[in-house]
C-alpha cells in the first residue's frame, strides 16, 4: 500500500538493492524554511497545531526526498501531558520549572486520557498521512522512561543529569514509581499514536548511556522493555539508545525490528554486539556532515559497505545539527540513492 | 623506598591483598577545606602557587588516606603555556576568549620551555614530594592531545565540542598541525614532571568518546600514543579514555602500565576488551556516591570481585561530584582497605 517501502522492508529484514535512508531530526533546525517558520510561531505552538506540524513534518520529505517521514514533535509533550509544565527556550533547551523532587511532586502527575492531552498529536499523524499519500512510511515516536525521567527530575538538559542519577540512587523507590507512570503513559499514547497512522515507531533513549549496565538495567531496560513488548504488537520498533552499546544483545532479542547506533560504535562491533541478525539503522557522526561532499560521499559509502546493504537503515548516530549545509544532509541522502548504481 | 606501594606493584601486576584505590579529582570540590581555600584564591593562584597547590593535594590524603597522591592542578595549563589565554569561571568552567580557529590564530601558539612556563607545576611536586615523605606514590597528569584541542577549539567545555569537531572535519591539516603542537609540549611536559618527582602519570582523554572509532584514530590515539611511547620509558602511565571503550584493545598495547575504565563499561567488558591481561583502574558511576553508605559498601565489594583484586585500583569511573558528602568518599575508600578482611 505504501509505495516507497523500503523502510518496512529493511524492519522486516528483506533483501534490497539499496538500503533506506532517514536523518534523525531531518524536520528541524538545519532547514531554512523551519527557521522561518521558527520566527513566527514558539516551540509548543509548532508542536500543537497540526497544520504547524505536519507542513514541518514534510519540509525535509520536500527538500531532501528521504525514504520515511518523522512525525514533528517533541519527547517531552508526555511529560507535559502528564501535568509537569515544561517551557522550551530557543537556544537553551527545554525548562521544567517545578522538576520531581520527592513522593508529593509524585503524586500530582497523571496518566493521562490520551486524546484529551495529546489528541494535537494524533491529528497532526492523520493530517501528514493524507498529504504523504501513502508515498512514504510515517515514524511516530516517544522517548524511553528514563531519558523522560532525566528531564522531569533534573528540570533542564544536563551534561551528566546528576539531579536525576541522585534521586534514582537516594530514593530508588520514587524514581521506579515515576519511571512506571511514564511507561504506562508512553505505552497509551504509542498507542493511540500506531491508531492514528503511524507506520513505525522509534523509542529515544538518548540518556540510556549515562547509567552503569547494572543502573541501565534497573532504570531504563526494564521499562524499555515494558514499551517494546506492547508496541511491537501493533507496529515495528526501532529502539535507539546512545551510547548503550552494552545493552545491544539485549536489545536484538527485545521484540524491536531494528537497533538504532550511535557514531561511537562502529559497523562490526554493532553487528557482533547485537548477534548479526537484526537489522541496525546508523550511524555517521553528526558533526561529519561538516566535512567537504566528497568525504561526506565517501563516508556514506563506507559505512555501507561495512554494515551491508541488508538489514541496514541508513541514519546518523544521532540528531542532525543545526548550521549543517542543507546541500551537504542532500548529499548524504542522495548518495545513499546512488549505493546500487555504484557497486 | 615509598613505604605504601600498593598502586606501583598494581602498576607491574603484582598479585595484593588487595587492590589500591585513589579518587580522580580527590584534591577538589567535594572537601569542605578545600571550598574556603577557593573563596580566598581564584582557580589560576591555586594553580599556579605551589605552597596552595601542595596543601591541596594534601587534603585529602589527610582527610581520607587514599593509597595514592594527584598533584593539584588543571589539565588545561599546557594551552595557558602555549600561549592561549584561559580563564577558568567559578560554576561556569574554562573559558578561552580567542579559540583557534585558522591556521594564524595556530601560528600563535608555542611549545614552550618547560621551566619557565610550568615551573610552578614542578615546584609543587618537589614540594609535595618533601611533604608526603615517601608514604605514598604521587600522581602526575595531562590531558590528551585531542581533549585539549576540544577546548581550544570550542572555547569553552561543551556536550558535543562542536566546533572543534567541525574544525577537524573541514579542516584536518590545521587540526593535526594543533595536534602535534600540543603533544610536543605534552610530553616536554610529563618528562619534566617524572623528573621533578612524579612517581606515575596519568593520561586524561575526557573527550575522546565524543569521536567515532576511526576519527578517534585519527584525531586522538595517534597522538596519545606517542605521549605513551616517550613517557612509560620513564614511569608507569595510565591512559583513561571516557566512553573510549571501542580503543581499550588498542590501549593494552600501547605501553602504558593500565588503562582507566568508565562506568559504563562492565568489568567483564573491560577485562574482556583489554585482553584481560593488563592493570584495569576504575570504575564506580561518580554519581553512585550519592547512595547510602550501605549501597556504597556493597557496590565497592561487587566491583572489587568483578574486576578480581589483582591488576586492579580501585576508582571511580570519572572525577569525584561537587556535593558528594565527605564520609560517603571515606566509606568508599575504607570498604577497599577493608576488603581483604571481608573475605
Amino acid at each position: 500500500m505504501i509505495k516507497n517501502d523500503l523502510l518496512l522492508k529493511a524492519l522486516r529484514g528483506e533483501s534490497l538493492d539499496r538500503p533506506p535512508v532517514w536523518i534523525m531530526r531531518q524536520a528541524g533546525r538545519f532547514l531554512p524554511d523551519f527557521m522561518k517558520l521558527r520566527e513566527k510561531y514558539d516551540f509548543f505552538t509548532r508542536c500543537q497545531t497540526p497544520e504547524l506540524a505536519t507542513e514541518i513534518t514534510l519540509m525535509p520529505i520536500k527538500e531532501l526526498s528521504p525514504d520515511a517521514a518523522i512525525i514533528f514533535s517533541d519527547i517531552l509533550v508526555v511529560l507535559q501531558a502528564m501535568n509537569l509544565t515544561v517551557e522550551m527556550k530557543d537556544g537553551v533547551g527545554p525548562c521544567i520549572p517545578n522538576p520531581i523532587k520527592n513522593r508529593k511532586d509524585l503524586s500530582n502527575l497523571i496518566v493521562p486520557e490520551i486524546n484529551e492531552k495529546l489528541g494535537y498529536v494524533l491529528n497532526a499523524i492523520q493530517m501528514t498521512k493524507k498529504e504523504l499519500n501513502d508515498k512514504i512510511p510515517l515514524i511516530g515516536f516517544a522517548g524511553a522512561p528514563w531519558t523522560l525521567l532525566c528531564y522531569a527530575v533534573q528540570g533542564q538538559g544536563s551534561k551528566n543529569f546528576e539531579k536525576a542519577k541522585a534521586l534514582c540512587f537516594k530514593n530508588p523507590e520514587i524514581a521506579h514509581e515515576l519511571l512506571q507512570k511514564i511507561t504506562d503513559t508512553t505505552i497509551k499514547y504509542l498507542e493511540a499514536k500506531v491508531n492514528a497512522g503511524a507506520d513505525v515507531i522509534q523509542l529515544f533513549d538518548s540518556w540510556g548511556g549515562l547509567l552503569s549496565p547494572n543502573d541501565y538495567n534497573e532504570f531504563s531496560w526494564n521499562y524499555l522493555q515494558k514499551v517494546i513488548t506492547k508496541i511491537q504488537k501493533i507496529a515495528p520498533v526501532i529502539i535507539f539508545g546512545k551510547g548503550c552499546w552494552f545493552a545491544l544483545n539485549k536489545m536484538s532479542f527485545s521484540g524491536a525490528s531494528a537497533i538504532g547506533i550511535d557514531w561511537m560504535c562502529s559497523a562490526k562491533n554493532a553487528r557482533y554486539l547485537s548477534g548479526g541478525k537484526i537489522t541496525l539503522q546508523g550511524n555517521l557522526d553528526p558533526s561529519r556532515l561538516f566535512s567537504p561532499i566528497p568525504t561526506i560521499k565517501n563516508e556514506v559509502n563506507k559505512m555501507i559497505d561495512e554494515f551491508g546493504k541488508d538489514r541496514y537503515i541508513v541514519n546518523l548516530g544521532h540528531g542532525i545539527l543545526p548550521n549543517v549545509p542543507v546541500d551537504h544532509a542532500r548529499a548524504f541522502i542522495d548518495t545513499v540513492k546512488e549505493y546500487s548504481i555504484i557497486k
